[in-house]
Parts: structure tokens; C-alpha cells; sequence
């Protein structure tokens, strides 16, 4: 194309480099960082693992300066030491919405399957030395969801991740070698900033004021420690050995997620990624035989002891002896295995989530593993602390921001959603943690466990292990109910529940669409399934002539979203009421051309639904198409009116 | 998980990072980078935009180090000035495979449809004041495979991924402000050496000799006129207008790729990808009026006056006049708008893409817009000079890594395959652009073209512009036809074609896998189709068996990866022939369980078929399971034996 005169604007310069999230606007006073030569922030995040990094990470995107935000973090450097290494459903949909997903779907390891084994029963096998059987094999995500498999993949891998996006909005990045000392309530001092922690970096203290400060500081959380909230719970009886290898093996099920109930104990086979050699990792949970009595004392010694017992070796004995006549061992020697451990299985929670100061506002809050812990089996770690931080950083920032109405306070929905999801955590935890170390029943006999019954909890349990049917209570947030005009709002679109991701035809351009890829996580979304009279006057052309007014009436971080049902004849932009021109030209969709999502959602085409789906991407509310009132009330609760 | 006790290897410290692509081994000896004070390099690259820097990367996946690469470009910095803006499904494909497709699949715009207006024939529109009216709606792609959409985004956005990548492979990256001012062949002065240029930095010349360079440099390359390579082929009477700017409009297809057709002259709607702002960009060809007689002296004169007089707002008029009585202008004002231009139609092709030394072997290559020029309109740009790139890298590397037989030189198939493809893009360009610059009937009844007629040749154009259908000339890499008893080898699995990515589901672990993204673009691959005898001696064992031998009998860069039909009953690794399990175990997939992988490729599932599939993705040969000597003799006329 030999061109012979172009005219090109600077702008165009920076087309060149990836997209950023938008930031919020502020409508809050700007914040001075700097009073009488005291340092301060709007929040200070101790510790950057997982539940850390994401939280500031938000915290940076949805346009907090490093001015305004601090991480600190005791380690040196960026030593990933973390164990966990799964990705549930619902964090992969996370980290999609928030462009961070493609380097964990490509080199993650995905587990679509979850093979059981049991103890065999037939006697030819058991002559020839086999003490197990493959009982069945099933999908591992029984649950409707975007990725229908989880992902493992070293949790050093998921933090660099996580970090080096972070670097794209902060200079700062994570401050290093900075631990917490202390940190108490001091309104007096400053009523603006008034938590006062005391931080030591290099062995140098120094006072640091903040209006919010975030424990995600881990299962030893100091912060949790220095303002006294307690951990409620128990160790069980069970000790477990885990390591992570290249395996060398004949067991057929090495690559998919295998429980082995045997009458030598219970192994968990993981797969994960593939590594630079080529090969791919394995990691094996692998039961010690020997039961302690529930915790006491004397327990706890025991426990102790039992533990310092566990060997690298002893963890390959007892795996090949639950899994006879298949061998399994490190394929480069015991010297290369990637890394083992010893634990036993506790779950406990935090008697609370925040500490409030005077005026009863949450001003400390705890993330992450310093407010849950329990066994890794449900491979649960990671995600729920990456969740805790993803609940509660819209919340800080739309709060700090000024754009929630006064006094309402949405961050303390952060400790009312988040704690009754902790609770189903440890509970399900424990019967799981105790059905997988029990034994199914074999010809003896003598145990009453059965293979159904196992299969049923892991069933049942998917929906909160996957992520994506965990419901939040009744809260500010969250209106449970509709009016009796709405009864036909039903099954997955429900309050509390996170929006499921569905294929859709846009109007515009006639692309294939993931409904999340179009949901900015920084905003509210008012989500409207017309009725099938879209295109004459009725129910939709009422609901949408106030929409532009409701629009008008709160903070720019609110989004029309509008889907249609099959419609009877097909139309072109002016067939359509404009508002849907005007405010969702790229977010208007045809909901029938690729899924029904009327039958997914629950929702009669005859009438449709107004949702309210927030910045996470929950449902905040449903209203009938004949009740925006409903949106305008919901709306009201959370946003400040202009 | 309170762990008591843990040992890490240091290797896991490593798998935070991000995955590398693998490097080919060396066979070849140790290369010298000076040689008495002479500046030495296996490969350089002169220029780097799409073209170049895709090589470059490429090279140095493959193992080539700084020491042994060096690309330049004359422009200071990383400013881009580079026009095209298509991504096509091949090219999309191969960036995929590269692990380079993310960003530019979440962020880019998708088309999947393209749109056809003509002169409206109703009296009724007529009288209304409107001159066009939608012809149809078509898909945008209409051939197999696995994008089934044009994506569009900034050439230097894709340049600045390309460029990113490279630094992870390399510490130089390119050496900027640096131009080639002659390239000449010296034999004699350093054999091993025989190209011998003097480059340009910053004013300093110096001299530097290299195995092979490489003319990425554009539609003006100074490589191609050291060289004294001419162009052939002929500037065409059309003068277009281009725009890229954000759209105030109510054409009803402004976010669809849309051919218009008007009495007015032509226009194409090319929707962009959403910047910063929120908003989408909009590219807009405008053909200018008047014709100008093919290219000689005095037409090329009027041909730079009439450009000359091209203007922004000239093009805005035109399009408003062809699009009546819709509206369309800059939404942020005409000096907001991102780059405009104007440029005449010419097709050329150089009349060699090489030349060789006085062994016969080519030792100075072009490749990219110094080899071809063509209109922007197919979107072929970009695609075709890339694609060059990722058809001679690895053959520059096998060579130069010692990995090929000698006397043969693959390198010279760069030549035969992509001038070939060459030709067909200037044919093609040549119809496309003469008829998108015709007009379609109109009830005046003066013109002959039809839609139906410009619908044929878009449609059947698709094959080609999509990259998906090209097919290479048979030649020492393709070896076209089969032998008798394999004539059941027939459709979509063709030599000289690129193999079609399909859905598998995988045996070792039940995941649902793109047969591309498990194939390295380093290796050689045997893709076997077993027959459905494959769990009792018969055909597939017999094949299988010999396997081992011939991957041993070749560097390791020879991978296996085996599909089955339907088979007529459940099996375990200890079932299926043993080179499955050692030489593909994550590599072995059900071939109709997802997707019926043998109807696709027109294999007979009785009686399988092995194919030898090259580095880039293109079939090599066909061979019957009978005649693995076919694949032997296929392999060492492509790699050393061992």
C-alpha cells in the first residue's frame, strides 16, 4: 500500500500496550497521605500471598495509588513457598473477568475426571495380589459453571501472576522484608486514619496510620494475634503425608484426580502441570496409618510426634501399599522430588472478621487463612482466601471512593458473607476429611462407609467446592425474595448467587459472546431479560424508558446489560426502544441464538426480570419488569444518589 | 494446613515462571561469533515489524542466541507506524499454537460476520432519500476451522506482543536506529560466512557477516534492492481513503465488517478494536472518484495529484454520499481522529524471494511487503508476511542446528512455497479489489457486476484469505499423492495443507484438548490414526511396532501422537500396544468421543493412516499403516539421520 500522505494522532502511540481495568471515580475528598509527618493510607494490606495480592491488586485497578494503598510483606524477596495448588471453577471465572486467566488455562493442569477406587472384592484379583479396583469414574464439576474442571498449578506461579499484573498499576508493588509488630485503634490520635499499626522493615520501626488495615497475613496471622481474635475449632485425628514429584508409575488413573479408599489407607492423587522438562508433576496425599484421639494435650504431643515420624520413604511405602499391585515412585529418585510434608488435619475459624472501632465500623479485617484453615483435600485454600479478598475490595474502594450513601456501610457485609461462607468451609471440610480417611466397606464387612455414600458427599459438595453455588445471606446487599408478580424469577438466577456465565449473540456485530467477558468488575450492572413484546409497546418499553433516569441518578459505575427472548420478527436499531442504543449498544443480546438463557435463568420470556448484579458479580437483586422501584431501592442501599 | 515439617527442592522456585517454549537440540558444531575481529551471525534479520521480529522470535524459541541472531531496524524506538490491522483464522491459529493468541483474543475485535449493501432497487427507499439497502448478512469465515473470525487490532499492538516475547528469549531483543546500506555475497572472505553487509547505527558503519540474512524490511526493503531483486506487477486506477477513528453514526452494520456497494462509489466498514476510552474504533475505506488510466508515466503523475488531493473531510463526504441517508463523522471531531490516509491500489511481487550463493543454496531470503505488495482490503497484510516468517524460521533453524541431511537445503523450499502463495494473493487482490471497486447493477441497468457474483468471489476467496486453504506445491516437504491401498485418504487431510485443529478427549486423564495445543511447533510429528483393530494384532499394532525404530533412528525432534475411532470395547493402558503408553502417553485421544475426528479428515476408521505433519502445522505426507516405509523416506529426505 504505498501511501503517499498520512496523518496520525499521539494517541494512537498507546493503542500498542494491553488494556487497564478502568478505575472508579472518586467523589470522596482527595486523600493528603502525609499528616504532620505521620505516614498514611486509606488501606494497608499485611502479607502477599494469594488473598493479599488480590486484594491490593483491586485495590490498584479499581484506581487506589500507591499513595493511598500499602502491602507489606515479611518475606525478602519473591520466594514462593506456598503449598496449595488448586483452582476452583468460580476462581477461574475470577480471573477471566479480570484478564488473568489465559497463562493458568493454558499450562494449568485441568482435571475434568475424578476416578474412584475401593478396595476390590473380587476374589480372582485379590489371588493375584490386587487390593483395589476402579469403581467408577465421574466428572469432577458437576455444577454448571464456564470451566467445567479445576486447574492445579503451583501457587508460587498463581502469586507471580497476580503480582506482576499488580506492577501494571502500582510503582510500589509489594513492600518486602516489612512485618507487622502491632496494631491498635487510635481514633483520638486521627479520626480519619484511625488504625495505628506499627510495622518493622529491616529491623527499622515505624508508625503507620490507615483508615482500613487487612490481615492476609496466613494461618499465624500477626495481625490477628495483636488485636486478639481467636481461632475456634479443632485438630482431628488424621495425619497425612503429601509430596509433589514426576511419577513413575503403571497406575492407570496418575492423570486424572483419584480418591483410593484402601484397606491400607487412603491416597489422593493429584495431577498438575506440566514443567520445563516436559514431564508433568504429580502430587500424592497419602494417609499414616495410626489414629491420635481428638486434641488434647497429650494429643497434640502425640500428633507432634507422630508427625516428626512421617519420612519421603514412609510416604512411597504407604502409597504403594494402598495401590498393590501398581507401583508408584519418583521417577528421578527421592533426592529430585519437588517438595513433601507432613500434616494433620484441623479446621478452624475466626470468632470474627473485623474489629470495629467507636462508631461500630469494621476498620480491621482478616482474609485468607488467617481467618479459616482445614485440610487441603477439597483443594479450597487458594481460592476461598482469593475469594475473601475479592469480596472485600470493591467494597473498601467503592467506600473510600465516596460512592456509597452515608452511613450505610457495605464493608461489614464483607464479614457477614464471607464468615457464613467460612462455616460451610470447615464443615464440609470435616465430613469430607472424615469420610476420605475412613474406610469403605470390604467383604469383612466391619466398616460401614459405602462408595455411594462418599460419591454423594463429593457430589453435594461441589456446588461450594466448585465456587459457584456458594449464596450469600440476606444483607444490605443482598435482597432475598421478589414480589409475587415475579414468582416466575426462579432456579440459578437467585440473590446471593453469583450470575452463571452464558453464551449469547450480540446484536451489534453478531458476535459469539461470554456474557462475563462483557461485565466490568468494577461496576454494577443492571441486567435486563426483556419480555418477547420488546418490540412493541409493553412491559420492556416501560421497564427501559426508566432506565436512563435511574442511570442518571447514581455515580457513573452502572451499566445497562439487555438481553431479548425470541422475538417474532427480526428488527434493526430503531425497532428497539433507544435507551438500549444509547447505553448498551455492545451489550445488547440475542439470549436465544446460542443457549436458552431464559430456561437457564429461570425466567419466563413472556415476562423477564430486571437483575441487579454487582461489582463480583453476584445477584443483588431481582425485580419484575413492572417494579423498578425495586432496582431503585436496591440501588439506593448501596450507592450514594447525586 | 499447620505443617510441622517440609523440604523443597530448588527447582521449584523455577515454576513460577512463565512456560518456554523448548529449544532444538544442536548437532551442528559450536558457531564462532567473530572471527578476527569480523562481527558474525548465523541469521540476520533486517527490519523488524511483523515479519521480522515474527522470525526473530521464532529463531530464538528455537534455540538461536544473540551470538548467533541479530535483527536491526533503522527506526529509533519502538515507534509503530504500521498500518494493517487483520488478523486472520491461520494466523490466529498459529499464534495459539505460539502461546501468543490471548491478548489478542480477549482484546481484539472479532468479526464473524460481514455485511452487504447495494443500490436499493425501492422506489419507495428511493423516494426517501435512501440510495442503499442490506443485501445479506453473511458469516465472515466460511471454511473449517478453529477461529471462526477475523480479529482486528493495531499492527504495533501485535508488534509489541511479538516484541515482548522476544525478550524473554532474548537479551538484546532488536538493535534499533540501525540500517542496512549493502548486502553482497563474499564466499571467498569467510565460507561459513558468505553474506557480507555493512550496516548503519547511529551514522557509524560497520561490516558483518552472517550464514544467512533475511529482508524483513518492508515494501521500499533495502535488502530486496542491494540485491537487485525488481518487483513485478502494476499500480491498478483506483485511488481509496482510509480513516481509523471512534463513529458518530447510525448506519445500522458500523460494528460489522460491511461491503457498500452505492452509486456514490464503494466503501468498507472494518470494526476496530475498543480503546481506553471505552469506545470502539472504526476503519473506514472510501473509495475516491474518478478513474485513473493503468500505470504509466503521465497516469502515475495524475495518480500522485490526484492523491494529493484526498482530504479527511473528503473522505467523510464520500462516505456520507454512498451511505445515505445515514450519517457517519468522527464522534470526537475530525482532529481527533486516529490516522487517515490515502493510497492507490498496486499488486507486485518480486521476482525472486532469493538469492543463492554459488553452491545453489539461498543465502539471502525476503520475506513480508519486501516480497509482495497488495491492497489493504482482504486483510492480508500482516498475515501473509508473518506467516512467510513462520515458514522459514524453522527450516533456518533445522539447518543451521545441524538437524537436516546435507546435501539437501530445505531452506530453498521457502522459496518454491510462499511465492506460490505470493502469486495467488496478487490474483486474488487483483479480482477482489477490481470488483470492490466496481459497482453492482442498479436498476439503470449500465453495470454487469452482480452481488451474487461479488459474494462468489468473497466466498471463494475464503479458503485463501483466511490462510486456512492455502496449499503448498509438492516439493521435498510435501509429498503429494499416496499409494493405491490408501486412496481412502482423502478431504481435509492433505498434503501440503495445514493440519486442521480438532477436539479430542485425551486417555490419560479424560481432558478435553485441542489437538493443536498439544503439538510443539519445534518438532516433527507422526500423527497416527489407528484403525479400529487397535486392541488385537492387526494393522495399528503392526504400525505401532515400528514406531520405536524410527523415532530412534532421528534427532529428538520427532514426536508421536496417536487417535483411535470408536473401538468395540473399554480399555486400559495394558490393553493398547506399549510405544501408545511410552512414546505418547499424554498424546493418545479418543478421535471420536468429542468430535468425529476421522469423518473430518476423510479417513476410513478400518483403515487409519499416518501422517507426518511439519513444524508449522502443514501435512508432509499420507502413508497406509502398511507403509510406514513411506513415512521413513518422507523423514530422511527432511532430517539427519542418526
Amino acid at each position: 500500500m504505498p501511501v503517499f500522505s498520512e496523518f496520525a494522532s499521539s494517541a494512537r502511540e498507546l493503542r500498542v500496550f494491553r488494556s487497564f481495568a478502568p478505575s472508579l471515580p472518586r467523589l470522596a475528598p482527595a486523600f493528603h497521605p502525609r499528616d504532620k509527618d505521620v505516614e498514611r493510607y486509606e488501606v494497608v494490606v499485611v502479607g502477599a500471598g494469594p488473598a493479599g495480592l488480590m486484594l491490593t491488586l483491586l485495590l490498584a485497578r479499581y484506581g487506589l495509588s500507591d499513595d493511598s494503598v500499602l502491602c507489606v510483606d515479611q518475606k525478602a524477596g519473591i520466594l514462593r513457598s506456598g503449598q496449595a495448588d488448586g483452582l476452583q471453577p468460580r476462581t477461574l471465572e475470577v480471573f477471566k473477568m479480570l484478564g488473568l486467566a489465559d497463562e493458568i488455562l493454558s499450562d494449568g493442569c485441568k482435571m475434568y475426571e475424578v476416578a474412584f477406587w475401593n478396595p476390590t472384592l473380587d476374589p480372582d484379583a485379590i489371588a493375584q495380589g490386587r487390593v483395589i479396583e476402579r469403581t467408577s469414574i465421574n466428572p469432577d464439576i458437576s455444577v454448571p459453571t464456564r470451566f467445567p474442571f479445576e486447574v492445579t498449578l503451583h501457587q508460587g506461579r498463581v502469586e507471580r501472576i497476580l503480582e506482576d499484573d499488580l506492577r501494571r498499576y502500582s510503582s510500589r508493588g509489594v513492600q518486602r522484608s516489612t512485618k507487622l509488630i502491632h496494631v491498635e485503634m487510635d481514633a483520638a490520635g486521627d479520626p480519619e486514619c484511625p488504625v495505628l499499626a506499627t510495622v518493622e522493615t529491616d529491623g527499622v520501626r515505624r508508625l503507620v496510620r490507615t483508615k482500613y488495615l487487612v490481615g492476609a497475613d496466613g494461618a499465624h496471622s500477626a495481625v490477628r494475634r495483636s488485636v486478639g481474635v481467636r481461632m475456634q475449632g479443632e485438630s482431628t485425628d488424621h495425619i497425612w503425608g503429601v509430596a509433589d514429584f514426576v511419577a513413575d508409575t503403571d497406575f492407570p488413573d496418575i492423570r486424572r484426580r483419584t480418591a483410593i479408599h484402601s484397606n491400607s489407607g487412603s491416597v489422593m492423587v493429584i495431577p498438575r502441570e506440566r514443567i520445563a522438562t516436559g514431564e508433568y508433576l504429580t502430587r500424592l496425599y497419602v494417609q499414616v496409618p495410626g489414629d491420635v484421639a481428638p486434641e488434647d494435650e497429650s494429643a497434640r504431643d502425640d500428633g507432634r510426634a507422630r508427625r516428626a515420624q512421617v519420612t519421603l520413604e514412609g510416604i512411597f511405602e504407604q502409597a504403594g501399599a494402598a495401590l498393590k499391585p501398581y507401583y508408584v515412585r519418583p521417577k528421578h529418585g527421592f533426592d529430585q522430588v519437588d517438595w513433601w510434608a507432613a500434616y494433620q488435619i484441623g479446621q478452624r475459624v475466626a470468632e470474627s472478621f473485623e474489629v470495629k472501632d467507636d462508631q461500630s465500623l469494621g476498620r480491621v479485617l482478616i482474609v485468607g487463612d488467617a481467618c479459616h484453615t482445614h485440610s487441603p483435600k477439597a483443594g479450597q485454600g487458594m481460592n476461598i482466601s482469593m475469594m475473601d479478598s475479592f469480596n472485600l475490595a470493591w467494597k473498601l474502594a467503592y467506600t473510600i471512593q465516596g460512592l456509597t450513601p452515608s452511613p450505610t456501610n457495605i464493608v461489614d457485609t464483607y464479614a457477614t458473607e464471607r464468615s457464613s461462607i467460612a462455616h460451610e468451609l470447615i464443615e464440609f471440610d470435616r465430613t469430607f476429611s472424615s469420610m476420605f480417611s475412613g474406610k469403605i466397606g470390604s467383604k469383612t464387612g466391619s466398616e460401614t462407609l459405602s462408595h455411594e455414600q462418599f460419591l454423594s458427599v463429593f457430589n453435594k459438595g461441589n456446588g461450594f467446592t466448585s465456587g459457584c453455588g456458594i449464596e450469600y445471606p440476606a444483607n444490605i446487599l443482598v435482597e432475598h425474595g421478589a414480589p409475587s408478580d415475579t414468582d416466575h424469577v426462579s432456579g440459578i438466577l437467585r440473590p446471593g448467587r453469583r450470575l452463571l456465565n452464558v453464551s449469547v449473540k450480540r446484536h451489534a456485530d453478531g458476535c459469539v459472546r461470554d456474557l462475563h467477558d462483557d461485565m466490568d468488575t468494577s461496576k454494577f450492572h443492571i441486567l435486563l431479560l426483556t419480555s418477547t413484546d420488546l418490540l412493541s409497546p409493553g412491559l420492556s418499553t416501560t421497564a427501559l424508558a426508566r432506565i436512563p433516569d435511574i442511570l442518571a441518578s447514581f455515580p457513573p459505575t452502572l451499566q445497562l446489560t439487555v438481553l431479548h427472548p425470541r422475538l417474532d420478527r427480526d428488527f434493526v436499531w430503531e425497532d428497539v426502544p433507544p435507551p438500549v442504543k444509547d447505553l448498551a449498544e455492545m451489550r445488547f443480546y440475542n439470549g436465544v441464538a446460542l443457549q436458552d438463557v431464559y430456561a437457564t435463568y429461570g425466567v419466563s420470556p413472556d415476562k423477564g426480570v430486571v437483575a441487579v448484579v454487582r461489582p463480583d458479580g453476584y445477584v443483588g437483586v431481582l425485580a419484575g419488569l413492572d417494579d423498578l422501584g425495586r432496582v431503585e431501592g436496591y440501588l439506593g442501599g448501596c450507592l450514594r444518589g447525586l
